[in-house]
């Protein structure tokens, strides 16, 4: 069994095999979905997921994986527009901005959607994971993204090894829920 | 001749009835069409404004307006994401990331998107209006949206009564470049 990813980002894709090890092979799809404006990342995804299901064949299974930054003190932002934000703010002056807030909590999430069936009514399903961390002043060399502003336990993202920052990652946890409901449903 | 407006906002279809007096009636068609993600209005717009015909019926024209604020030194934040952005970090925090940077111009862009023939392969016509001010400190009670912190020629959209405004908006100036299109049309 194969399984297809819809990503232009590879690291993802590496990250996925770790996880469905003996489970699915799974195949990089780089096809470039229309990314709805929505403030829920599981409507982006599922509906990015099914926009590619339709157009690609509609017959062999596929998911896509959506992720952003929540910072609770500025009502989600950025949200799902996290890769927006990065490019034209930059991670600096998001720290700014959370900098003039008391509250520091934020939020990673992941969404992974997978499509299935009828392309006319697919069967979608979603699995999220999620971390909770603080914004901080810019850390680490590691990572990318947000990962030199957000810790989790004392230490950035961008100061973790890989196994370290895979233990915890948002990603991480989606993956192993995805997973465990691929080889359920074997 | 009635031409459908689909927007959820009341105040810019009296706005767009002003510029099509004589031309054409305004029908107001609440539909909630998907925006993508993309960084330019455009195509945001267009298609928005495809979707809608297609679900609708097809059949007579109609028209989407967009608009947003781009700001010069942050890389045109928060440009397609404007009401996302003013719901969540809200104008006072735009104002304060502006204030940190030497260089406060800025943009209002408004962006009309007109859609006619066949479903299938229909005709698109965007229409464009820009305006170029400064960001400053919230002032004025008008307005809505970043009104308060854009400045023209000395004094911000907030503090102007509704015919100065008018005669510099960005969206009048969208629907004045499509009402002249309109007209020779008919």
């Amino acid at each position: 069994m194969s399984l297809r990813f819809v990503t232009g980002n590879e690291g993802k894709v590496r990250e996925a095999r770790a996880y469905f090890d003996g489970i699915t092979d799974v195949e990089q799809v780089a096809y470039d979905y229309a990314e709805v404006q929505a403030d829920d990342l599981e409507t982006i995804a599922s509906r990015g997921a099914v926009e590619a299901y339709r157009e690609l064949d509609g017959t062999e299974p596929l998911f896509v994986e959506d992720s952003g930054l929540a910072i609770e003190a500025l009502g989600g932002f950025p949200g799902p527009y996290s890769a927006y934000v990065e490019d034209t703010l930059g991670i600096e002056r998001v720290w700014n901005l959370a900098a003039d807030e008391e509250n520091r909590r934020a939020r990673f999430e992941s969404v992974i959607a997978h499509v299935d069936g009828d392309p006319a009514d697919p069967d979608v399903e979603t699995f999220t994971g999620t971390v909770a961390g603080t914004i901080v002043a810019p850390r680490g060399e590691g990572g990318f993204g947000y990962d030199p502003i957000f810790a989790y336990n004392g230490a950035t993202m961008a100061e973790m090894g890989a196994t370290e920052k895979n233990a915890i990652s948002h990603r991480g946890r989606a993956f192993a829920t995805f997973a465990e409901w691929l080889a359920e449903d074997e």
